[in-house]
């Protein structure tokens, strides 16, 4: 029944005006049974990693045959292109900008296609809103069982980027970045088990983080260890450190946000 | 199949507390099989031409048959009246103070009714949130099959306003106005390739727009053709004159929101 | 048919990530054909008053049958239980930490759960994001129809607390406090009808209201018979003593939030 299936929306559109409604009604309007789902609509703006690290830590929860539509799109109107991305179990709309890129990571079966029927697309077609007149219709005709193939032809040249990972910088420093602030204010770090084991070993040794003004010198397992207005560190539920202060707001205390260096000294 | 119609939602209710989940409960209350989307919740506050605009740029991408609610209602609980409204392909539920008008202006056959119907009320029935009490069961109700007729009589005298448009206050200065800043900082105007054509054309003669501190000197096709840092204008995709910035907040940079004038020279 | 069932959210993850989408997935992925309903995901960070304050005044406006998720949680990862709770006509899933006391308080059929049955879980279990892991799957296998006793035991040690209520403070004085800013600027109060009945009489003696930096001295029955600028009180949709300003912002008027004292004098 590919009538039912679920479409998920990615955007840097924000809540404040029609857009993101236009999508939803873009998609309804060529498959009303579809189920359209927000993912996440709020989205740094023009923040191609924030988007990519939203989908990669979005898509998977949802079952198979999930379309999910992506428009991170500071080049809309541009050269660049629209693409299709079809895994074993999923399907992406998104523009050829990198957005896919932490999807593609963990996938190995991947399609990438160019999509180049525009009579798929609205008409007239903006140059400035392609999520509306380009990204929701395609997903919308995918819902309702058009082909892959039927988009366009397949590519190998996409564009595609590596999560910034954290450098040793001396022999006992290694120094990564904020990658993103979440609602509560805790800062999200590209620091992972890989790249510093020592930090999230069981057995702790000394340790010192810092990031803006804090220095963050203890590791939690749960926000709720967390002394009053102790700033600590702690492996989220997206497999990254993060620095956290139980009920309060680490981004705040330390002074830091999105892109602010993280110092890990062992 | 009356009972899985689209119920759409635009409101002033913003994201923060239980209203609008209460309004989609009350639709799903009395139609379970509903399909209750997001249009806009984030509508500016007491805002009646934001609404407006919300609803005029969004509605048409929805299939024929959905029902529209729009409540932008700072009148509620004064004599204000609930509307009933239905074009050839739509169906809208607001109170009656203009919020449809640019719905209006855009549908030659126009049915208006004055809700009158109260048994298809909530009871108690608030004096301070009509969406729930009265524009929601209606909705809900609508999308049931009840037939336009059973929730009241036409009527003419309904409120109707123009969206304000811009004025020639020399031969060769247009002064405009700014409608909406929209997430991205994008500042969209009022003026239009009817009431500035020289400005769209496409050999571009000298042109000059003012707005807040800026001074606007160049109009571009897509963000992404804008310069790090430059202000420029743009036909967006609402068919208005936006003043944008390429991966920038045009609304910092120029010191200018709802409301502001913007002065085009030719 | 179990499994059209509807899923409402209620939790403090806000739009800006990827956390609520991946829980919407979570349940769809259990339950394809689920309709999952946004309650309100912008409860205040970490304010379990504030949750059990939207849940209470949203959950009864859905049909029979519905499954209320309901996550503000900041002790995840510690000891506290997660609940599975049954009325005679809804289901809650939430932690055991009073988020839910205000829904108990108007319910005289109560089943309360301790939610053992850890194979529903999503595995690897994390420490810090249990409304992915825990509360969501829970929901979404009710939705599919399997029955409350096969997610543990009934409990009656859970927690619960009463919303705080005003105090006389003097003869003549009631002393009580703003529960919540709404999106207006609105600022919503503990005070009652029932704690506070003079203010609320059909027949108004002298009555004043200190909040902040203001004084209110009248109570109007719906927002637009406010004058421009006025601060006025209003019993709202929820029950409550409100203090609010004609297309204003009160709480600015007032300099006052979430927690300001309230004195009624009469």
């Amino acid at each position: 029944m590919a009538e039912t299936r679920i479409v998920t929306l990615t955007t840097d559109f924000g809540a404040s005006d029609h857009t993101v409604g236009a999508m939803r009604g873009v998609i309804l309007g060529i498959n009303p049974a579809a189920t359209v789902v927000d993912l996440c609509n709020a989205v740094n703006s023009f923040d191609v990693l924030d988007g990519a690290l939203t989908i990669a830590h979005g898509y998977r929860y949802f079952p198979p045959d999930t379309i999910h539509l992506v428009v991170v799109d500071p080049g809309v109107g541009s050269a660049r292109r629209p693409l299709l991305v079809t895994t074993s179990q999923h399907c992406f709309v998104a523009p050829d900008n990198g957005v896919l890129s932490l999807v593609m990571q963990g996938e190995e079966r991947l399609s990438v296609r160019h999509i180049t029927a525009e009579h798929y697309f609205l008409q007239p077609l903006s140059n400035t809103f392609h999520g509306r007149d380009v990204f929701a219709p395609c997903a919308g005709w995918l819902s309702k069982g058009v082909e892959a193939e039927k988009f366009g032809e397949e590519i190998t040249d996409y564009v595609r980027f590596n999560l910034p990972k954290p450098k040793l910088i001396s022999e006992h420093i290694l120094r990564g970045a904020v990658l993103k602030v979440d609602k509560f204010g805790n800062l999200i770090t590209n620091v992972t088990p890989e790249s510093a084991p020592a930090i999230f070993a069981a057995e702790k040794k000394f340790l010192r983080i810092t990031v803006g003004e804090a220095t963050v010198s203890v590791m939690r397992s749960a926000y709720a260890d967390g002394q009053p207005g102790e700033l600590f560190g702690l492996l989220n539920s997206m497999g990254f450190l993060e620095i956290a202060c139980n009920r309060g707001t680490a981004s705040q205390v330390a002074k830091a946000g999105r892109g602010a260096a993280v110092l890990v000294e062992f």
